[in-house]
């Protein structure tokens, strides 16, 4: 009975963060599927891009929205308030975090970015999802931190 | 009775991280206080120096070097394994986290760095001691989050 694909709030959240840094007003009309275009690789076309050089600057900002809406859905689940910090070092890897008071509700580290990509939106779905209920869980588990 | 100025732990911390940068062999006989001297200004240097553009990259790998001592401290009197993570914005601002298990042991904000920099050693001592003694009561008061 849970939503999928495009009407995943997951994927709604994300799409609206990204509509938001739309400066032309192309990005409104546009559909999901054309703006969620670039988050989405067969293994073959991420195979083929090298690893060597820094990845591409529009990765590391697919990356940064795909991690706000995270920190929103923990946000919003959990009904507590949520920071977002990335550390990314140029050559493609680094550390992302999502600090709820004094806790550390999210800490994942990242690497290869120069290939960051899902296999489908529902690939995208299940690891964000992964992700935004260990901090659910861990803001569950720890809540006067959280709050401290 | 505690140790002051230049034999303080701190700043034996601190000489030691920046010395193990030394690329040159410059920095080895090179006295302390040399060593020091770019992290001390007075209040009229500092308002010498603008805040539009981009601080001076020196300053931000100083703050580094001064947050990574301050890391030490944490973990060496705390005896728990400590990270620090950093997001400097290039305009000059950012946050400064030190993490110990899920715990976020010190959460710091910085801005208008181009003037990062202290009135002398001993101001130098008491601000890091601040945060320090911060991390260690963190960490004391939540050993379970930090060993999490």
């Amino acid at each position: 009975m849970s939503a999928t694909g495009y009407d995943h709030p997951f994927i709604k959240t994300l799409l609206m963060f990204i509509r938001a840094h739309d400066s032309s007003g192309a990005w409104e009309t546009m559909p999901d599927e054309a703006i969620m275009a670039p988050f989405i690789m067969t293994k073959a076309q991420r195979r083929e891009i090298p690893l060597f050089g820094d990845p591409d600057p529009d990765i590391l900002w697919r990356l940064d929205q795909y991690f706000n809406a995270i920190a929103m859905a923990v946000e919003n689940r959990s009904g507590v308030a949520v920071a977002p910090i990335m550390k990314i070092h140029h050559e493609g890897w680094g550390r992302m975090l999502l600090t709820a008071g004094k806790l550390v509700a999210v800490n994942n580290y990242v690497r290869e970015l120069h290939r960051w990509s899902f296999d489908s939106v529902e690939d995208m779905i299940t690891k964000a999802e992964k992700i935004i209920e260990e901090g659910v869980a861990t803001i569950a588990k720890f809540p006067e931190v959280a709050a401290a």
